[in-house]
């Protein structure tokens, strides 16, 4: 069946409700170029003004995994459970996590992005592991999944190329905001990826792409009934990304704190997360009496690293890249440190380079924030607060001024946050 | 100044007022092809649904014609006045207006445009009459104003080159019906072409692109401002396009009933029309004791249709092209024609050949459709309400579908539509 596109663009438009077979057309004629780039935005930015049902939701979903490939994981071997997070500041939470579960005895098969904007994407984290690659063929990737029990690499290109293309379009009109089309971007990949069981990390707050908790509650429900729909067990946490998640922001310095975790140490919040996160991956294959704490204990969960990192080449034992240039923020009187904002600390790890602006733009791996202090803590007059690393002395000062006004302090403690609101299955 | 486009995108979006120096900048670097078709076709969209304010409106359009060149009409000595149609079915009466006025004493630089859809074009029309041109550089427009007192041909590429890539961006991407866009795409180039004075003829129902009267009523006020707004004196009539405007729809058949009406007859609403708009036009530049009347009945109205088309390279005297396929539609019982729909008539004559699909397609100059019966009128069984007419047979069966549907009958006659609904100044 054939559409024109403006008609489909104009039905939205109007707040309808696209047809199933306008949705499998539109996906797919833009997919092949039929569908112009201009028509599609247009279309987007609809969606996200106008919305779309459960239904239309599902459909477009289901259009984009049909776009590609899906892969098959039943020759791994053992139960198959992701865990994908919608992105933080200073979310490093895969890094631990997915060697943690592999020691349980499930795979965990995670295709991860980059970062773009104010937040770090898993690959380039692992980029600061000396010889680490994050390119791997599927049967690459299905044969690791067997032998190691865990892979972190890129998606390949034959995964929901309809995502890839609409997701670098949506980037650059502003419609990467609207829920649908984030609930299916995210689904439709981990969908064809094939893993058996996910749980989901959705985060909300001023480092979130969800600053809004309701938002982020929606954005959950969705994705969770989309899993469900598609037969893959699916369940959702939602946490706060109001601060920064642990005391590092900046890829190599959280590979070092992940390993940390690994060890049996680290911030308490980055261990409660990762234990959290594993609690629900295990109990989503039928593991759920296997006690991760135990496996961290006991040095598996490191062992487990070791072997991800030697299979994708990486050296596990090269020391990490540590970034020359410092400057530190220092409590200007006596009192609590009372927020930090981790949008704004995101916005500075940015600027000192960790981030980028365009996809192809390179990253520091070795530029970042160390947070001596977070919200609740007592501080002095000149304790450090924080301490940002650059290699290039030239980017610290425009990191400087947004990472101070990330901070205000307090005479008494602030009240705590809970840093997992909610549960939904 | 220079923005982020993502950004610009971002604020209206989500309801923002866009800044005078926001809006600058994004039309200029959309002209110059620094912000890219798909980003402008999301602001569109957001534009579309979440509209502009009265001041972003009258900056949108001010960016708009700076994007060109003004035309300077001082040399041409006499006032200029303007009509423009926001378009219909049926509506011929730039033929016979434009030389009627300039009979009158004003000059009258038409800009036009080509039919897109169910609406005819002008340019299209006049194409009808052999050897007409209309393409003229902006020398010749001006001269042929200072001695025939009328020019009608297409705007030159160098008259707000931001309006004709929106335009045609807006075209293909479902955002042609954006009141602002609409006003600022109209104006800007009216305001471009340097005339003191313009006429609007804003139409509602279901052959204008605003089916609504209000949708209409805005459409013409946020005009008369932006018109007074750059010391244009601005005057609009809102006026019903329900029903197709005179008998005849398709170029050569318009053509043909335009010169009835230059000659003293045609159809009455096509003469009141072009009367109402006549006298408006006159009014505006201080002609108003001037009689349109008396210029079509001594003769200097048809004297200047004459000229004009000869100043343009066409021979008045070549006999029109007609189509030599030939359907009808008939009355199935006694009775009224109750109502004949615009846009089924509209559609039924662009499937015939008289409209185009594409910008680039041509158009069959002599296809188009008779009315021989109007609303109101009394038919008997077996009389001609419709005769279609084609040069290819082939068009004739899918024309004819949705003609027949455009036609209800009745056993009292309807009741009378106001032609001209108000005036807005």
């Amino acid at each position: 069946m054939s559409f024109a596109a403006v008609d489909v663009i104009r039905a939205k438009r109007d707040k309808g409700v696209l047809s199933d077979a306008q949705i499998d057309w539109v996906v797919d004629a833009y997919t092949k170029g039929v569908v112009a780039d201009e028509q599609m935005s247009a279309l987007a930015m609809a969606i996200l003004l106008n919305g779309m049902t459960a239904g239309e939701i599902a459909r477009w979903t289901a259009a984009m995994i049909a776009s590609g490939e899906r892969l098959d994981l039943s020759g791994v071997g053992r139960p198959t459970v992701d865990k994908h997070s919608t992105g933080g500041v200073g979310d490093k939470i895969t890094l631990p996590l997915t060697p943690l579960v592999a020691a349980c005895g499930a795979a965990v098969p995670q295709l991860s992005g980059r970062g773009l904007g104010h937040t770090g994407g898993t690959l380039d984290k692992l980029e600061a592991v000396a010889g680490f690659g994050t390119k791997l063929s599927n049967e690459a990737f299905v044969e690791q999944l067997r032998t190691v029990g865990a892979a972190i690499c890129a998606a390949g290109e034959g995964l929901a190329p309809a995502d890839r293309k609409l997701y670098a379009l949506r980037d650059v009109t502003g419609t990467v905001e609207a829920i649908p089309l984030i609930a299916s971007s995210i689904m439709s990949k981990k969908i064809a990826e094939g893993t058996g069981a996910l749980v989901l990390d959705v985060k909300f707050g001023s480092g979130a792409f969800m600053r809004q908790v309701a938002d982020a509650r929606e954005l959950a429900r969705t994705m969770v009934e989309l899993g469900k729909a598609h037969g893959v067990t699916t369940v959702a946490l939602l946490t706060d990304m109001e601060v920064p998640l642990g005391r590092t922001v900046g890829h190599s310095l959280e590979v070092e704190e992940s390993l940390e975790v690994l060890a049996g140490g680290g911030p308490q919040d980055v261990v409660t997360l990762t234990l959290a996160l594993a609690r629900e991956m295990l109990d989503a294959v039928g593991l759920g009496d296997v006690d991760p704490q135990a496996a961290i204990a006991d040095g598996r969960a490191m062992d487990s690293w070791r072997a991800l990192v030697r299979a994708q080449g990486g050296d596990p034992d090269a020391p990490l890249p540590v970034a020359g240039e410092v400057e530190t923020i220092t409590a200007t009187r006596d009192g609590f440190v009372a927020t930090m904002d981790a949008y704004a600390v995101g916005v500075a790890a940015w600027r000192l380079g960790a981030g980028r602006a365009r996809k192809e733009d390179p990253v520091s791996a070795s530029a970042g924030i160390i947070l001596h202090r977070k919200p609740g803590e007592a501080v002095r007059t000149g304790d450090v607060i924080m301490e940002l690393r650059a290699e290039d002395a030239g980017k610290l000062p425009a990191a400087l001024d947004v990472a101070r006004g990330a901070v205000t302090l307090s005479d008494t403690p602030p009240p705590s946050r809970p840093l997992i609101l909610d549960r939904i299955s």
